[in-house]
């Protein structure tokens, strides 16, 4: 497609994104209100409830725009499909339908780029259209642009991140005003950062969907979701603050992707961050991504995950990117490579424990834990963590580096013991020498 | 030029910069080692001093590169000249000759570019070949890119940053460790942080030519550097920084270009940050932009902005533009706009007096900012500022937000009184009614 002749946009589903994208596509048709205008046009709009509170207006203003029928969007005068329906259901029907019928697409749906990424794109690159999703990924930060654009993919090694706003909304609140969980989960409903079932963000689904869409956009290789290790934030309490806090760490639900000579490694886990870490600082509904090359500085990316217009904006650069396509795919020449597991990768543990107090607790967690060569970094018992009522305690033991599946070993047996009232909640820290290699 | 054949390149200058270039183009050559690499090749090195440290390993290895003669950069079998010298000398004088020989340019000679950027890119537009110095601002922040890629230009209402590592790091270091200025520049100097010469950091005059290419790279426009309001930090005293504290404020040296319906504004000044603003939390070397959009939230860039790998990165990024040139100019359709005086913008002043105490100062001050509609908004005068030896006394007066211009007629009132001792220490704050506005 040239420059000259306007992209035929059809949006499907016109709620708070789908609106957002109209606004800005009418926004730019009239900055530039000549005719000759090549600014992407809106022609379209599937919405099966044009009375409802983001289609109304439009439905007032321009009813000839709006259709039911999925068939009206895959007419010739057509050229591409903004899927903004969300789900895995019609969303995934209707980008099959118009990729086959030759449109382009571009959706910010990541539940299902993540988990049928493989055919979608498979069935692009066969009809040879364009599949974009940027704006699936973290929304207003545009890090996949960078990635390209800056980056020779070779020199990057390393990407970590906070990709959840909602979620670490949550946890800067649980520090700065000492709340629970349960409280700072109904504040941030309340306050609208968090959804009635907030499960896709607390039990970090979607952070998880994020990384897997980054690692496809960077190595050309598809990650299952569930073969990446993933720990939410609902099992943390105000007392893995407290230490962290005294500790001179902050709780962090963080994404991180490195490749290795050999390997890729990836998680989504809470991570204790030192104060003074960047990613520390970020608080709030924010997000952030961190790159980190082989031939560059850190270089980080910020900005709100969320809302209406920054998605539309992200959806509307696609747009734009398929007006414009690039020269070059960003993964040309990078060689798959297999997740490395789990139990291989090396972290600073901390563990906190919730006894039925008796004595000789400590003394047998510290054998079995030396019993697999692993040696405590820091403990730490507070009186006010012990009730003499039920006479159960917390303390909190912070192990020196050690490999995952060691320590997986050692708590499989402490768990066993009868003293244990519940799981052990583990909080990690990256090891500094633990660093992607290059390719 | 096609994708089929490697781009030749000529380095200018085999300094620090510019061994970091030919050391990343020849890892990417050993990355992709076959014969059909199209990768970027360095075919020529122009160096008088081939002993000099950072160019002798590489004399040793391959002396056939070297050449002293400029005329060996001109010939057919370059495509394009890196220019790492530096200076508004011979550098200016290579870049006119190999644009004039048909050659593609790369440089991230800010002092060149800012200075006699008009001349330059137009006699590149004239020949048809690239002049291109995204590495010449803010070093290894990529903030370019993600302009040309993820705003559409007219969506950009605003841009501000720390843009200089050498004063981020000695302000950070006067507020934490309450230093005076002569202390942490010194202590940067030793750490390497700042040069033997600070001039050009500390007057501010580095950040203030990387906002003229912004500015330019954003808008098409050249602003003459002396046209922007400029404050550097060597005034600033140990008082202002408890001072801000006790106001909750840092002190940052921040660029920033608006852009209103009418006008630019552009300044780089000491600025008072609340400490919870993103700029705020940003300290020692590291840089960062926010771009502000009509249709995004805020996206900030952080990086360090220093180091030879990095600027040699950015400019191996330009290199590659070069291979691959973009569809379109970023500020195609942008209308060139004046900037705006700055006494027309609005800040809350915040005023540091030095004065030879005696009893009614405050008072007549306060009298003439009356006089001129000027409200006073926190005043504070503390024992250990006052030297009773010399009868000297230091107190700061906050103002209400009020005109620039206004400020500085009441200042130069004041400046008279035969009670002022220096010249009154300025920190303004910006207020947060004065945004940009859409194209």
């Amino acid at each position: 497609m040239g420059e000259a002749t306007p992209m035929r946009v059809a949006i499907a589903g016109l709620g708070t994104v789908g609106s957002g994208v109209a606004k800005v596509l009418e926004q730019h048709q009239k900055d530039t209100s000549d005719a000759a205008s090549t600014q992407p046009r809106l022609v379209r709009i599937l919405e099966r409830n044009p009375n409802a509170p983001q289609a109304q207006p439009w439905y007032a203003e321009k009813p000839e725009l709006f259709s039911d029928d999925l068939n009206d969007l895959l007419r010739e005068d057509v050229d591409v499909v903004v899927e903004t329906i969300g789900g895995c259901g019609f969303a995934r029907t209707l980008i099959t339908e118009a990729l086959k019928a030759g449109k382009h697409v571009v959706t910010a749906n990541k539940d299902l780029i993540a988990q049928h990424g493989p055919e979608l794109t498979a069935l692009a690159n066969a009809q040879g259209r364009h599949l974009l999703f940027e704006a699936a990924v973290a929304g207003a930060i545009p890090v996949l642009r960078l990635l390209k654009d800056y980056f020779q993919v070779q020199d990057l090694l390393e990407l970590k991140g906070i990709l959840n706003g909602t979620t670490n909304y949550i946890l800067s609140e649980m520090e700065s005003q000492q709340l629970a969980f349960a409280t700072a989960l109904s504040q941030a409903q309340e306050l609208g950062f968090a959804e009635q079932d907030p499960t896709n963000d607390i039990k970090g689904f979607d952070a998880r969907y994020k990384l897997v869409i980054l690692t496809h956009l960077i190595t050309g290789q598809w990650l299952a979701p569930e073969d990446i290790t993933l720990e939410g934030i609902d099992h943390l309490d105000t007392a893995d603050f407290e230490y962290a806090n005294r500790m001179d760490r902050r709780i962090k639900l963080v994404a991180l992707l490195q490749r290795t000579d050999a390997a890729l490694r990836a998680y989504v886990l809470p991570l204790m961050i030192p104060k003074d870490d960047l990613l520390a600082k970020i608080s709030g509904s924010t997000n952030v991504v961190t790159l980190h090359g082989r031939f560059s500085e850190d270089i980080s990316l910020i900005g709100k995950g969320a809302g209406s217009l920054p998605t539309a904006s992200a959806i509307v650069a696609d747009l734009n990117r398929v007006q414009h396509p690039k020269h070059h795919r960003m993964n040309a020449g990078v060689s798959a490579r297999p997740l490395e597991s789990f139990d291989q990768y090396c972290f600073q543990h901390t563990l906190r424990f919730e006894v039925r107090d008796r004595p000789g607790i400590v003394g047998h967690i510290g054998q079995v834990l030396a019993g697999h060569g692993i040696n405590i970094y820091a403990l730490e018992q507070l009186p006010h963590y012990q009730d003499h009522e039920s006479q159960q305690a917390i303390f909190t033991i912070t192990l020196e580096s050690a490999q995952e599946g060691l320590v997986q070993k050692a708590l499989a047996e402490i768990q066993d013991a009868d003293f244990m009232v519940a799981p052990v909640v583990i909080l990690r820290e990256p090891v500094p020498e633990q660093k992607g290699a290059p390719v």
